[in-house]
């Protein structure tokens, strides 16, 4: 059997069942916008975001009574070939500090009403040097897939994605070149900080693993350049696809970790946002290729999930307008 | 006496005595945005907001305890011109609406967490037919100036500001047009839904108009050109400038308000940002020329506040992580 659902190999990975949005209620929604009092269009991208809300949720007037953020973290054996300034104790460190509620994920998850669950993922077994080999075997890799799909919330109505991961800047490089082509330097950027030695050098490991790895098609892709929060986003992404949650991706790195989503077919996406457009360079191109556009652009560069964190308060804004506004005729307002 | 506060006299509204930015608070927020748990920068325009909001509450962690949203109305005598589908009757009717709560306004306050004041401004006493004279004597500019700075509450942390008017956007282009040049054409726009046709028409009665007041000069534009809910805008953002305030302002029409400002001293509107950029053609130039660059970008186009509500979950967001986030040292982790 092959399935969205099926974790049993990655081939069996396919889109095959895969739920499709509620047109029906898509439309009631834009009948509902074109009523309310305003002009028509004039709530612009919070239209946009209702009617997207509606179709998954398959209902007219969607809620978010339920919020869930999950951050997945990973560390990676392509952090052998320095491509960080950063230890790889850090990201037990960041996993720390989001359980004491100290990180910027925490703070944005408490504004925007999100419940946060961060699940660290075999931190002290690195994955496979990707410049020498696969970074994960098939069956780490369906682990991960698992892991990320258990952990969502299937009452939740909105799921919001981070990760963390000190190198994972370069591994998301390498997925995006992998699935979109291109040149490596286009997919590298500062990460957490690199200089511009540091950036070539990135660009140089990211062309190296790629060409390794040139054979590796679908979420083949994912094993050979992944890591085990990459996989994890994936398994969650298709959890709440099953759920019908609709998703809000980070920046770039949660969004190429689903670029082997896309690259296998791009319909495993459509009940996915992206919550802010990365200072990162290759995001942009990513987006591009992926077809969406960010909801929020505000220059950062920290993934946690903090974008995506932030974007659900536009999400709750546009569904308090599309829900709690009176219509022209209950509002006695002409021009309805 | 000559001031920012005295509305005695149009002329006598100058930026002597005007409160600056505490520069010592800035330094002191950015060099705790320096310590907190993430790379340096990596929260972009968080972290600049942060900064902007320490400098001119003048403490190096502010709080939004409170949140006033400011909408103020008015009628156009402009609009015998036949220059908005809607009749004017829609002004008092949607701030009816904005009273019972049922307008985009109200939900976005909600969510955000402000306090929403609506001040209608003699709806039934519209301003007088620019193309033809001046849209209001000296008196009336000053009264409504009044009007708006009284209506601030000088508790508040930050100040949203909207407005509602059939017809202003038409009130808005001749601002822009006086304050900052160029072509009509570029600083008319579809506004509440004007066709081709009527956009054109509109860009003939800007031209009038601005070429009819073209004598006038600093606060004189306002008079000449603009409306009461313009001058009790600009009326809010010099009491709250008095009371270091920040304000967010909303889209095209807000921000063409204060342009005489703007032509009166730039450093009038430091403390200010704003909230949106709008659908409007004329509100991408405007921002420009008043060196502003908005918060969000999400394709509205209604006003009332809405764009400067929306924005002020990302202040919230930027002041929760500047607040509430652990430092390097606190959490023990490395690299700090």
């Amino acid at each position: 059997m092959t399935s969205f659902l099926n974790f049993d190999s990655l081939a069996a990975i396919s889109s095959a069942g895969l739920p499709a949005t509620d047109a029906k209620a898509v439309a009631a929604a834009r009948a509902r916008q074109g009523a309310l009092t305003k002009p028509p269009g004039s709530l612009g991208r919070l239209e946009a975001l209702a009617e997207f809300m509606a179709g998954w949720r398959g209902t007219a007037q969607p809620k978010i009574d339920k919020a869930q953020a999950l951050v997945f973290a990973g560390n990676h054996g392509v952090c052998a070939q320095g491509i960080n300034p950063f230890p790889q104790e850090v990201t037990a460190q960041m996993v720390a500090n989001f359980q004491h509620g100290g990180a910027a994920i925490n703070q944005l998850c408490a504004v925007a009403g999100a419940d946060l669950t961060v699940v660290a993922l075999d931190l002290e077994r690195p994955t496979g040097d990707f410049t020498q080999g696969p970074a994960m075997s098939e069956a780490e890799t369906l682990s991960a897939l698992r892991r990320g799909a258990e952990a969502v919330d299937p009452s939740a109505d909105v799921l919001i994605l981070g990760e963390m991961g000190i190198g994972n800047s370069t591994v998301a490089a390498a997925l995006g070149l992998a699935v979109c082509g291109g040149e490596a330097a286009s997919w590298v950027g500062a990460g957490t900080g690199a200089d511009a030695a540091g950036i070539a050098h990135k660009a140089d490991v990211v062309t190296k693993a790629v060409s390794l790895h040139r054979d590796a098609t679908g979420m083949g892709v994912l094993a050979a350049l992944g890591g085990r929060e990459q996989a994890a986003i994936c398994g969650a992404v298709l959890a709440a696809r099953a759920a019908r949650i609709p998703v809000i991706l980070d920046g770039f790195i949660c969004t190429a970790a689903v670029a082997p989503l896309h690259g296998t077919d791009p319909a495993f996406l459509d009940h996915c946002i992206v919550g802010h457009a990365s200072r990162e360079p290759g995001h942009t191109r990513l987006c591009e290729a992926l077809g969406k556009d960010p909801v929020l652009r505000m220059d950062m560069a920290l993934g946690e999930g903090s974008g995506a964190a932030l974007a659900l308060n536009i999400l709750r804004s546009a569904l308090a307008c599309h829900n709690g506004m009176a219509t022209f005729a209950e509002a006695g307002v002409a021009g309805g």
